[in-house]
């Protein structure tokens, strides 16, 4: 994984009707951001997610490949009719879809010959000019294609196969993040918080969220930024706002 | 709640750095999308994740507003600084960012006069000419202005509110799911359900989803329609089509 001394950002496209009409919960952003931020320094700024259709996948694949540094997709690379994806990438880019020799090869010798069907050698085929992503858990791999990433949507497997994208992308610097929890509400402390983060303008991104714990009511203060000197700084004057105010803070 | 014969859509914009940083794992665009689903026939058609970023929050609101029936927001209601979202609304539809006479009243009720701060006030700050969505747990209530609706980011908050949203909305044509849960693989049906989707069209969308039940694999399909007799006649032939391939049917 190379390294590069600047912000390095993503995007998430999770592909998938059920997602959309609430039947599954989406497990996928949390984790992908997660992996995203503590194990590459890459930062995700957009999620969409939207309908298994062709039209839409592609004008989302274009869309976002050129604003941003990366894009994952998760979803619609399985053996069905509604498992478009690799087609539409395909399609968005103007390149051949067609079978990734290795990727064949792989699902064969997983499968079998006599169990090789239809759906299944479907999962082998692939913009032309993929690389592979491999898949410990099931076989069939995703691809990047160009600076977009395909993963399958199903939690578990994606799970596994994040970190064989990690030899793909380039790593950024890094964004740590500091967290406070106090027991008071926002509005007790947003004019001080408000004026903290004028004083540290964009180099801490300060985020406060109310939280509900036996029985009462928090706020965690979490400071983001890519220097820890600074993050501590930031820390320090919350702890010191919470004792002026006679806050207690909570250890967790 | 007006009817309307006709499919109505809306999209969802989740605001907020704590869900694009995987620090919080959303749970509203699943809570959403099935309440709008199940409540009001709209069909949730896109959902963005976007940062607390007044230019992104106005590209966002303007893009969503204009291409679907309505847009729920979600987040950046509450009294701290990094709460933008009723301003950056204002500012994307050119109105007044001002109080809402009766918000104010409603919040300066709860509060009592002396508690009544400059943090809780901005709680009752809205685009000029916003409708209340009234809030039974924490008072701040949500607005909608033209076509988006504003809800806050705390899961209990926002479940306690979402009622309050349906005399706003135009209802649709509900869609109606069936599901049935077969013990096999995705590749092993394939091409019949490829075949089924092409046999109902537009009429019926036919989702295949593998799932992973007391160590045993699945497929699940759902189908989606707005014809619960159409419904029907593909869970048959999907019934069928197991009995024909020895696949056992799981009920649950």
């Amino acid at each position: 994984m190379k390294k590069k001394n600047k912000k390095v950002n993503a995007a998430i496209l999770i592909i998938g009707n059920e997602i959309l009409s609430g039947r599954t919960q989406d497990k996928n952003i949390a984790f992908i951001s997660n992996w995203l931020n503590n194990q590459c320094g890459i930062s995700v700024h957009e999620v969409r997610v939207i309908p298994d259709l062709q039209r839409i996948i592609i004008k989302n694949i274009l869309e976002l490949s050129r604003k941003f540094n990366y894009v994952f997709t998760t979803g619609g690379i399985g053996p069905t009719h509604d498992d478009i994806t690799a087609e539409s990438i395909s399609k968005a880019f103007g390149v051949k879809y067609e079978f990734h020799k290795e990727a064949f090869k792989i699902l064969e010798n997983y499968y079998g010959k006599s169990r090789f069907n239809d759906g299944r050698k479907k999962m082998a085929k692939m913009p032309r000019g993929s690389k592979l992503i491999y898949n410990p858990s099931s076989a069939a791999p995703g691809f990047m294609i160009k600076n977009v990433l395909s993963l399958p949507g199903v939690p578990s497997i994606l799970n596994s196969m994040i970190e064989n994208c990690k030899s793909y992308l380039i790593q950024g610097l890094k964004v740590f993040s500091k967290t406070i929890n106090l027991y008071t509400v926002e509005s007790n402390i947003s004019k001080q918080l408000g004026l903290l983060q004028k004083k540290y303008k964009k180099e801490i991104d300060i985020g406060s969220y109310p939280f509900f714990r036996l029985g009462k009511i928090g706020v965690s203060i979490v400071s983001r930024s890519t220097s820890k000197t600074k993050l501590q700084s930031v820390y320090k004057e919350i702890s010191r706002l919470a004792k002026k105010k006679k806050i207690k803070i909570l250890n967790i």
